[in-house]
């Protein structure tokens, strides 16, 4: 039988378990006697440029099993902007490799430059199958994608934790400001972090709702009096009624921006006009790097995505990317069909309004059902006497 | 024989082991046949003034388990600046609850109080014992303080994982803010992420040196020209050449003082003078929160003072306070001597000059050295081809 090589490919920004979807190409990949080598572009697309290529088929199972635990991603990733050219010269550069199934690990973008990878190999026999990663959950047709859960994990074990702190000492409003610029998954769940429904998060601000400064500070002091601590979960992202955002960007080169930190915006808003101490927490990165906040779940659906996509490419499937749908019944199950990679390319899923409440201050018991099977792990359970 | 009342006190802010300090003090309290009601004064000095005691002598073993993993303080805390009176009025409510012994768990505010409650007793039999306890490590007469190594461990997980972020993606300069006003004891810390050496962080800023900007930004520019992404740990206390903290407060009432954010602050330096992507992490609470990064020596020291504190005051030692020694030899090995609290009373401990490099941007492989056994379980060891 002809054996063919494999390039996997990373793109955008890491997952706690973009690194355990690679582990779950490479274990499938290494299980197929249809795959010689197992490139891994390093860097990303512009890897594949440059023909910075890596073969993993010879890993050790103890470096393999490393992979589950490492953050960001082991063979790197960018965020070039491809061109018309760059496409066709790729597709020559997997001739010359003898590359026949190509999987592009990413989110929303990474989807766009599978299909348009696909369609300048149309007349070559080149396999594209994408694999879904993002925290933010924005890609379209699946239920969630792999890297949420464990975003989701860490924000509302953070939250618990910062809300513990505060109980102690209740002197001041904390704002924790959550990723996911345009939607608003991760800081819905913040809300996971309550028992029985009470304690922090007290309030949530999401950027799906347009942000009104007075109805934050109405909420932010009336709930100050009542408790002396409060704890305030809010996207990275918050934009006014007009859609712009509430801190410009202090940085912007072509698509790479940077926005100034809301959180830090929003506690001097609330010492300046409400005179109550006040401070921003910004955990950042730490949110999808977390290594002990990573879902086990989250961990075994990477694992899966990476194998199945390793399986769909070795059928002959070609520009789709491995979805992820919960099957129904009570319990918590998944089944990962195949999706057109058209239906996924550039487009964003954002919370639907039935998560967010009336106010636009929190999320809604819907939200929290469908969310929490996700954690699976229950969060710790603290004990208080205050 | 003769019962008397045990009462414990908590002070300031809390750590990721207070709650391990107040279970040593439960379960050594309820081995003595001397104790009768173990009482926790809610909400701090103030729950004293308030008699708002609760009996804990009475909690099961899983609730007393539960506080091993508890962060902020179970019992409360407090920050208020106790009066002449106060101490007086104390000593009077220590007799009409037939407490004998009172334990003051905090850092250095409190072991001023710890020590003043003593001198307003001193015609009573009461003994007051105080039990160390700061994340950031600057009580002085101690080797370390509880609460330190938890601290020292998260930063340097975090960093460890924010560096492999941004190895994977090297598009920015991330500027990581770490917990410490005035001695930099977490922020060296951070140096433990790096393996053999080497990776994050790249550049590690002090309290205890003048920060100046230009030194700053030329180290900044030259590392980003090398590696594309660079990772700094500043502390949030960072100063100026006269003395003055290099963001302004921007809160400020009484003893509570809030500034603003040293990494939101630097990164836009970065932006504006190099025209580099530069972004802040700012953990902020989760340093002396997250459970996940509470170190096991800590847990363990932290139970121990707790214990030792309860036979220091029974066996008629006042005024006192438990402290951290570390034995001589090859392995790490800690004694418990009692400090007269007069020693320690207000004295801040800051980062000796040995442990700073000359250039003022890391520090040396001495702090390394001493440091290296608090966080005893190794950090996880990340795996990467890029």
């Amino acid at each position: 039988m002809d054996k063919h090589n494999l390039l996997i490919v990373h793109g955008g920004g890491p997952t706690a378990v973009l690194n355990s979807s690679l582990y779950g190409v490479i274990t499938e990949a290494k299980s197929s006697d249809r795959i010689d080598k197992i490139y891994a572009s390093i860097g990303g697309s512009e890897g594949i440029l440059r023909e910075s290529f890596k073969d993993l088929s010879v890993l050790t199972e103890s470096d393999l099993g490393k992979l589950l635990h490492t953050p960001g991603t082991a063979i790197g990733s960018s965020r070039y902007a491809l061109t018309e050219e760059d496409y066709c010269h790729m597709a020559d550069i997997f001739l010359k490799y003898n590359i026949k199934y190509v999987l592009f690990n990413g989110g929303n973008g990474t989807m766009d430059t599978c299909g348009k990878v696909q369609e300048a190999c149309k007349d070559r026999e080149i396999y594209v199958v994408g694999i879904p990663k993002t925290v933010d959950n924005d890609i379209a047709s699946i239920d969630h994608a792999p890297g949420y859960a464990s975003a989701a994990r860490f924000i509302a074990t953070a939250t618990a934790e910062i809300g513990a702190d505060v109980r102690a000492l209740p002197i001041h409003v904390c704002i924790i400001e959550a990723m996911g610029r345009n939607a608003g998954w991760i800081t819905a769940a913040s809300a996971l972090a309550r028992k029985d429904g009470k304690g922090a998060p007290h309030l949530i601000y999401l950027p799906e709702r347009a942000f009104d400064e007075e109805a934050f500070l109405e909420d932010v002091e009336r709930l100050y009096q009542e408790l002396g601590g409060v704890v305030v979960v809010v996207s990275e992202g918050l934009k006014d009624s007009v859609g712009n955002p509430i801190v410009p960007p202090i940085f912007q080169q072509g698509r790479s921006v940077y926005y100034g930190d809301v959180s830090t915006h929003l506690a001097g808003l609330v010492i300046r006009r409400l005179g109550i101490k006040a401070r921003s927490e910004k955990p950042g990165l730490s949110g999808r790097a977390s290594m002990a906040n990573q879902s086990g779940l989250d961990r075994e659906e990477a694992i899966l995505v990476g194998r199945e996509a390793v399986k769909a490419a070795l059928a002959g499937q070609a520009a789709v990317m491995v979805g992820i749908r919960r099957a129904g019944g009570e319990e918590y199950r998944i089944e990962t069909p195949l999706i057109p990679i058209e239906k996924v390319m550039l487009e964003e899923k954002k919370l639907p309004e039935k998560f967010i409440n009336p106010r636009g201050n929190d999320v809604t018991e819907e939200f929290i059902r469908g969310c929490r099977p996700l954690l699976r792990e229950p969060l710790p359970d603290f004990i208080h006497f205050n």
